[in-house]
């Protein structure tokens, strides 16, 4: 996909001009490791923590409680519908310190990059990151830039962490989901993995698979107000639907069951899912939210869910039960019933 | 290095025993993952924050400043005299942490692990990293694991980031910088590089070079203790001290002078620079600070740097003059002077 980026819209700065690829010296600490913090990653991310250039950022934060997290990002190909690898390292962190509840605001950027990659195709991935972090309200603080050789790497690895902040009162875990509980998914599921599998594996369909890579802080800022009954948070990502629900009844021991005909999935995903032989309950998404809320309130936070741009699509989809813990169960469509397992393993390899 | 593990050490946790190296699988979000974090992870790093599995660790931090860095290693081999990647990588953020004056507190951990990489070695690292954690006073409270493709990594490469506090009144930047100011090294120069380097080249000294890789925050505070008015600090790591100090230079607008006579290397260090064709200068330290002193409180500085463990050595290598300012120059033992730039590229690939 890197072949569709325009290289007559970048104009490289100056002093870069003379490296159209990354080479070992930008990760070695001197003059070229600066070159590229100076016309490169300070102006898309620039902000005082960072403009600081400090081995740390110094930030000032509220009296209470954070939350924490990080993530590596290693997906293939690294632009696919959608978008890339760099939008993909900030709304995944978001959304992981979204799931505890939290206004994100600082992150960190991690970059371990192979030689020989396209300094150009590097500003696009950088460019994409500074957009998506304007757009979560998040700064990118601190960084890191190594240089391995090349074929000791695949272009790019991300690395990304990020800290937000827990408003008084909110208290989500995995162990607060409780039997009479209504499980939430804010919209379809699998267009992330399959995005990428389409784009790997040459699939033409009518309409492309676009991943549905967003932050979600917005989306649990309205649940919260609408709901303050949400037990637990979770994007499912890597593993999909059923890792997530596996080890929330895992961790809460407690039984789930989810209904087959209420979970969104979009025709062309389903299709797709079909074709590679793949369950869109094991498929990433990397812009949908699982919500385990107080039975009382499940409609209030549907209506919240589907008030958000990115939860037209939002369902009830299912509860949680005392029967069967540390289980997740689908009831079908005919009224049968079928154990939901997690995977043992890589179903769709670096799909983040 | 790696064949120096004993392998009869290790009993390999029951459910990753069919596993001797990592798999895809292992990367995947599903079973494999969730054993790989429950019978290696979990068991190393158990903390209230990590043990409660969520998407984010949820943490309670005192109103104020916090300090916050993160960095990518990337060191070969894995193994080296005086460490692994494991403690290197939660020093290298502790240390980074500990140069705007703050205590270390958390930190996230982010692997990404070839393909086929034996589980005894990945053990091996992690364990490090939890002894190093432990002895920093640090809980490593959030974490990821990805894995790719045999030939698309070189074994593993981690990620940490790492908070901490700033306890009131500290104000550490490279801008802080001031003519007048003293220059204070810690201990001898190049001992990381250099035992990377022999390690690497096959070079036989009569005794070892040790890497002196080190969680410098307990020289920190004591510095701070004794001389509040400690303007910079920095750690000579990638580029060694010669980037560290031409980047303060460059922020603080300021010149910086060192004396050639009073800059400790070790003779073995010294000797394997000149076999090689190094600078000392250029060379990466990871348990070495620089701190840029008031110069009414050096003497006390240097004495708080000598009391501490990792100070023995500490010396007043130079001072801060209005003269050329953005550049460091060195005064040889003859008198002479030269100017010493930040090296372009990568003179040592790869050493943290």
């Amino acid at each position: 996909m890197s072949a569709s980026i325009d290289t007559n819209s970048w104009s490289c700065p100056l002093p870069l001009k003379d490296y159209p690829a990354i080479v070992l010296g930008h990760g070695g600490g001197g003059q070229l490791t600066a070159e590229l913090v100076e016309h490169l990653f300070k102006p898309a991310f620039s902000n005082p923590a960072l403009d600081r250039m400090s081995d740390s950022a110094v930030l000032t934060l509220p009296a209470g409680r954070i939350a924490y997290s990080t993530d590596s990002f290693v997906v293939r190909p690294l632009f696919f519908p959608g978008g890339s690898i760099g939008g993909l390292a900030v709304n995944g962190t978001v959304n992981d310190v979204a799931m505890s509840g939290a206004t994100p605001l600082f992150m960190s950027a991690g970059f371990i990059i192979e030689e020989g990659f396209p300094m150009e195709s590097l500003a696009r991935i950088i460019d994409d990151m500074a957009a998506a972090a304007r757009a979560a309200g998040v700064s990118i603080v601190t960084g890191d830039t190594k240089v391995v050789e090349r074929g000791k790497g695949d272009g790019l690895y991300i690395n990304t962490s990020g800290v937000g902040i827990i408003p008084d009162g909110v208290a989500i875990a995995p162990q607060q989901a409780r039997p009479g509980d209504v499980v939430l998914l804010s919209g379809t599921l699998g267009d992330h993995g399959m995005a990428i599998m389409s784009v790997r594996e040459g699939l033409q369909f009518e309409t492309t698979i676009v991943s549905d890579c967003a932050a979600l802080h917005t989306m649990v800022r309205d649940l919260l107000a609408a709901a303050p009954g949400v037990h637990v948070l979770r994007d499912p990502t890597r593993g999909g639907l059923s890792s997530a629900l596996n080890e929330i009844a895992a961790e809460a021991r407690v039984g789930i069951v989810v209904h087959e005909e209420r979970i969104p999935v979009r025709p062309q995903v389903r299709s797709a899912c079909e074709l590679l032989g793949l369950d869109p309950y094991f498929v990433a998404n990397e812009g949908k939210l699982i919500a385990i809320v107080e039975r009382s309130q499940g409609e209030a936070a549907l209506a919240a869910m589907r008030a958000n741009p990115l939860g037209a699509h939002a369902a009830i989809i299912g509860e949680v039960t005392d029967a069967h813990p540390g289980m997740l169960v689908e009831r079908t469509a005919i009224g049968a019933s079928r154990v939901i397992t997690m995977q043992i393993g890589e179903q769709l390899p670096r799909i983040c």
